[in-house]
């Protein structure tokens, strides 16, 4: 059949790229959702590997990475993949070690699959742990908590720790590992939902409902009560007046691993007024970004993992279906909707 | 002569009570000046010494004492003589090792004469260094400034540091041993003349005048030009904006040693709207009190004895006279009139 050629319609898949900046408060404006060629396995050079994902990890991070403002990280760039961790399945690789049917770790961002340098992923167990779990308690979540509890703040029975965010997928785990050291646990969460879960759930000793108070004045009455001996350590998730409400408590020589600031994301400034107390206390604070310490990465992650899999860890997850959902699950999120770690699945 | 009895005048000196705590600034008539009969040297008990104060020492602390709010310290007692770091001479001793004509420094307070155990007395040489560099260069603020530099700060060659109140005690002493441990030092400062003695007296590499700017963020964009490849070290004595403006021009991974706050006597609260660049930038700080420390005293006193003695370090000395004037000095000091160390002279 002289001049006819066959037409083969390429399979395809989806993606969510960074439409325009936010300005303030995110909107599902600011992404695209694009349908892409997929990648093919006969494509994959010496060392790649094609990576199915299952599920997507949501962070608060990410919304610093929306705007061009310096921070600790390159910004996300414009119409390109939103970045993120994924966990997911290996269809076809050219790496060593790296086999199809291998469930991976790794950050291939919003998308439903991705060919990646194979040395950037990390083989997981999924058998004894579920492969979400690995985004949460046992990954980036649960290491930021495990290097705040262990190597900043040097939890010590009888010390008093506070946590902000507190039944989020960090400030659970920092309240579940600081508890198995002896230590006296409040969080501060918003909502009566979450302060029920870290106390009956998580087994902290109290949780400060941040939306029961109007103002700073007020919440540092409430915490006050819920930690009359003052506070000793302190995991700041949040800033602005949950950070306030808390340096007020401080006692001498507290020490404060400062691992967020999301209220800045909303309020502008991260304004402090009670920074005097950093003196007045001799405090130590110290911020941190945890993928600048990779030399713990491998003791933390073992431990987690003994934890969570000897079911002495918990870690809930909220979960929501479909690529197209990651937007308002990641605006949700900002705004406190989740309860524990918020994930995205895509495929079982 | 029946009925007749001689009346001796007992021998009088003056001392300085605190008579009411401040609302804000501090006025004269928060102290009151008083005479009282001088101690005797015939009753002395076993281990107390008499001393004649030549040096009262005005430091920004005592106006934290003087506020009845929790601090690191107990609050100034009303009625009582003021408290304060003070060098003199000892008339009389019942203690081993203090004898009459050794020079002292101790902590008097505002009192031309005074009886204490000879154990919180250090014994100085006022040969090669004079008697008031104790309270200064070789005294609390020597130590706190070396206390800062090398166990906070770990200032390293090539660093760049930044110090505020940079021409006060502390300041002063902070910059030149950054200076030694090859940093670039930059100060801020309050008017054109402490401006131009620390760069051209003391060798900084350069000094803003936050006097010369209205707003933070004029004052930003001093800082800037004067660090342009930003800042790695930050000792902050003062606060508020001048130490905002620094926190928005921390390098990643600055220490910052938090001295003191001076501005919030002032202001009220010791508000600062950049408090999310600890985070960004994976800042740590430290708040410290230098009494909290006596084991490196005695290394500091050490080293900063040799410096002085051997013209290495410089330390200016603001001086008034007499006892009566030390209310002004500190209302002053605090108002940042004073040049590098502020003293009352009471005795040759």
């Amino acid at each position: 059949m002289h001049g006819l050629y066959r037409l083969t319609m390429p399979a395809t898949c989806q993606r969510i790229v960074l439409a325009s900046r936010p300005r303030g408060t995110i909107t599902p404006e600011n992404f695209r959702l694009e349908t892409i060629v997929q990648p093919a396995a006969d494509s994959l050079l010496e060392g790649e590997v094609l990576v199915k994902n299952r599920y997507l990890s949501i962070d608060p991070y990410m919304r610093g990475r929306m705007s061009a403002a310096k921070s600790y990280a390159p910004a996300q760039q414009l119409d390109q993949t939103m970045v993120g961790e994924t966990a997911g399945t290996v269809l076809a690789s050219r790496f060593d070690g790296i086999r199809p049917g291998d469930q991976v770790v790794g950050r291939l961002g919003w998308t439903e699959m991705g060919v990646v340098p194979g040395d950037i992923l990390r083989r997981v167990d999924a058998d004894t742990i579920p492969l979400s779990n690995y985004l949460g308690a046992v990954g980036m979540p649960g290491v930021t908590a495990w290097y705040g509890i262990n190597v900043i703040l040097h939890a010590q029975p009888g010390q008093t720790l506070v946590v902000s965010a507190a039944a989020g997928a960090v400030g659970s785990v920092v309240g579940q590992l600081a508890k198995r050291k002896g230590c006296r646990v409040v969080g501060i969460a918003g909502g009566e939902q979450k302060c029920r879960y870290v106390v009956e759930q998580l087994g902290f000793d109290g949780c400060i409902d941040y939306r029961q108070s109007e103002t700073l004045e007020a919440l540092q009455v409430s915490l006050q009560a819920a930690v009359p001996d003052g506070v000793d350590l302190l995991f700041e998730n949040v800033g602005s007046t949950i950070f306030d409400a808390s340096l007020a408590c401080l006692n001498p020589h507290a020490k404060i691993a400062l691992c967020g600031m999301v209220a800045a994301y909303y309020g502008g400034a991260a304004s402090l007024v009670n920074a005097g107390k950093l003196l007045t206390m001799r405090a130590t604070l110290q911020g941190f970004i945890i993928t600048e310490h990779p030399e713990i990465w491998p003791q933390a992650l073992e431990e987690l993992a003994e934890l969570v899999g000897s079911g002495l860890l918990q870690c809930h997850e909220t979960m929501t279906d479909g690529l197209a959902s990651a937007p308002m699950a990641l605006i949700g999120m900002l705004q406190g909707q989740n309860l524990g770690k918020q994930l995205i699945k895509l495929s079982d």
